[in-house]
């Protein structure tokens, strides 16, 4: 590779703001460890007259991205736009068809158009790198691909959201309804302030379990159903009811492969509270894998931000600058394999059941009785009676059962008069 | 780099021994991911006909590791020998000299030939690979120069001894004494049968210290005198105490950087239960780094054993094919700062004492008017009466004090001749 290097940066919010601050700053740092001289040549993004906190240089600001591969050659481009399509999507495909190198920390692209990209960047023999697109200062990609090279991974999951991980930790330390710690976490700039949703329902948590599915067992993306719920319906009263159960619900992204078939998901889950992921609080990521012959290896870090991710970057441009040519997803695209979808039919597992219920007699018996012709055994059973309303919440923890069964259980005795409210389901990992 | 790659390997134990049967095991597997094809052609180790766990290719053995050489080219040597001079030395420098990159799992032949060797590798271009030497399946050292590579880091400290934290573990666990649960760690195989002495005392958590040092801050790998204690004398006693104050004792190696100055040590810490790092037990491993711009990261996993030991021999053979020469401790030689060692006099402590007493009227204040004499301030006091023997362990949490101050301070009250034994003092985290 050549001396000097010239680089581009396309997306100049925080992360990208940031990033340039750091390029700049560590400059001769990272001469001295690679022996690459970096010039950043070209920087482009909406508004060239925007407020910044690191102020950029406007001789080579270009408002269309699409423009900044005619002046000078550029060797490496960061994309920091974040779309997962669109303009994103153009400029680091032109980019990549350019033989120009691209880090980016964009997982809506990376795991919408992740194979199509990696297949242009394989032909072209150039870099597509995407540490920051999960967990933003865990090395947890470049773990699975450079630390783990050799190992048979066969599961893996984590907290990959430090939106809902911090609501989750925040409602039970306060003791706060969902909604009041959601307005709290946009005040603190931890949920965005416009539009939550992505963070909320699992999609971006289920994002990045796409991408280190892809990267652990060695398949293409899957783009199929996959069971992924979020934490809008999580109650102050489970939280509490887990709480004394010795629980702490957690919302969790998980992939494993049973018999071969991939069993991607996103959802909550109600971990206990001496476990090592039952103590991850606040906004934290950690994701946990299970190989062979290593066994169990846990990296915990910071999980977003500027800071964090500029890290993740950073790390991609060094790889890139000491000549660290890789397949963007560890092996060639055609030895990777198509995905055969585990069936969730057949997921069995333990389950936490809650259901408000008219305190008189019988309705008890209904449930069990549901649960019984169903074959779903009950391991605990706790009856919380609330006097004043003459109700009652009955929550349930059962043994491993067939999700099914339960749901379909649950169905029916939701249509009982004495059954108050839709009941609530959580999983035990 | 060529297609077919030659490897040889030297020492043939527990670890050679499985990574013979994990390159076989997983050749199509590496050809695929790299392109390169291995091939074994020399084995080196004492015995050819010790009875091993996988058989070993006869034809291709060599009593004298330093015959290997003079047949076929080797591209890459795995040294797994493990002695910190000797044969071990001598066979990395020929293979190094010869242009041959060198892979080992030998944390006493780089904590103390480190730095000369990884010139050698750097003048000839080759690689020496170690990331195996320092806490097995955690892909630290690759972390540390890949992952983290463009943030400064300030400060590390973990478990870095996984025969410590199991005895430390299992002692508070079964309320049994050092000895017992010793010999119940050599039982087990986590203690060495012969001489766990290395292990016990400080020393090899040390020697992955320094390894540790030289990468997170750039200098030359220090041989300077450093605080180093190990859990020999770690009684029963202290352990429940400490548990009782909401505490636990690990065996910590912590290295950090103050005013510009190297302060490496190894000792037993008293950590809060409620920490990360005071809820890794057993043999596991664990690595905090705290750096800037990443925040705090965190790597947990099994530290030691064939399988992890494999894991990550395995890893930096996949970085050499895959063509990534890099400087051994991540920047040239050159650049390497030589240590100036923090003055251990400066050294700012909470403490925990123990004091075991006869119990008659002031004895108690002989203990605090030294104390107060040295301005060394008490957090928490606890006199625990023996009522059997009218004696009395008086425990005392200091404030931050200068260590000298302390250290100065037993001394005076142990004199005293109401103080029925040599005080106990343990560092807080």
């Amino acid at each position: 590779m050549i001396k000097n290097i010239n680089i581009a940066i396309v997306g100049l919010g925080q992360i990208g703001n940031y990033l340039l601050k750091e390029i700049n700053k560590k400059k001769s740092d990272i001469e001295i460890k690679t022996g690459k001289k970096l010039n950043i040549i070209a920087l482009s993004a909406k508004n060239k007259n925007k407020k910044r906190n690191y102020k950029i240089n406007k001789k080579i600001f270009f408002k269309d991205p699409l423009k900044i591969f005619e002046k000078k050659k550029i060797h490496i481009l960061f994309e920091a736009i974040g779309k997962s399509d669109g303009i994103s999507k153009k400029v680091v495909e032109k980019a990549l068809k350019n033989k120009i190198h691209v880090i980016t920390p964009n997982k809506a692209l990376i795991s919408k158009h992740g194979d199509y990209l990696s297949k242009i960047a394989e032909k072209n023999k150039v870099n597509l790198e995407f540490e920051a697109s999960v967990a933003g200062g865990i090395p947890i990609i470049r773990t699975i691909k450079e630390g783990l090279a050799t190992n048979k991974i066969t599961k893996f999951y984590g907290i990959l959201n430090g939106t809902c991980n911090y609501i989750l930790s925040e409602m039970e330390k306060s003791n706060k309804q969902f909604k009041d710690v959601l307005k709290q976490a946009q005040l603190l700039g931890y949920a965005e302030p416009g539009n939550p949703k992505l963070d909320l329902n699992g999609y971006d948590a289920l994002a990045k379990v796409r991408i280190l599915s892809a990267l652990s067992f060695n398949n293409k993306i899957s783009y199929k159903a996959c069971l992924m719920e979020g934490i809008e319906n999580i109650s102050l009263k489970d939280i509490d009811i887990a709480n004394k159960l010795n629980f702490r619900i957690k919302l969790l992204g998980i992939s494993e492969m049973i018999n071969g078939k991939l069993f991607e998901r996103v959802h909550p889950c109600l971990v206990n509270k001496d476990t090592y992921i039952g103590n991850v609080n606040g906004v934290m990521n950690a994701v946990i894998t299970e190989g062979e012959p290593i066994g169990e290896s846990i990296l915990q870090g910071e999980g977003a931000g500027p800071g964090p991710t500029s890290s993740a970057l950073m790390s991609d441009l060094l790889s890139i600058l000491r000549g660290n040519i890789k397949y963007p997803f560890g092996i060639p695209n055609n030895k990777r394999v198509d995905i055969r979808v585990f069936n969730y039919d057949n997921y069995i597992n333990s389950l936490y059941l809650r259901f408000e219920v008219k305190d008189k007699p019988g309705v008890l018996a209904i449930i069990t009785d549901n649960l019984a012709k169903k074959k779903i055994s009950v391991e605990r059973l706790i009856q919380i009676p609330n006097y004043k309303n003459k109700t009652a919440s009955i929550v349930i923890i059962t043994h491993k059962s067939y999700e099914k069964d339960a749901q379909n259980c649950i169905k029916i005795i939701s249509k009982n008069k004495n059954v108050l409210k839709k009941p609530t389901l959580i999983r035990l990992l």
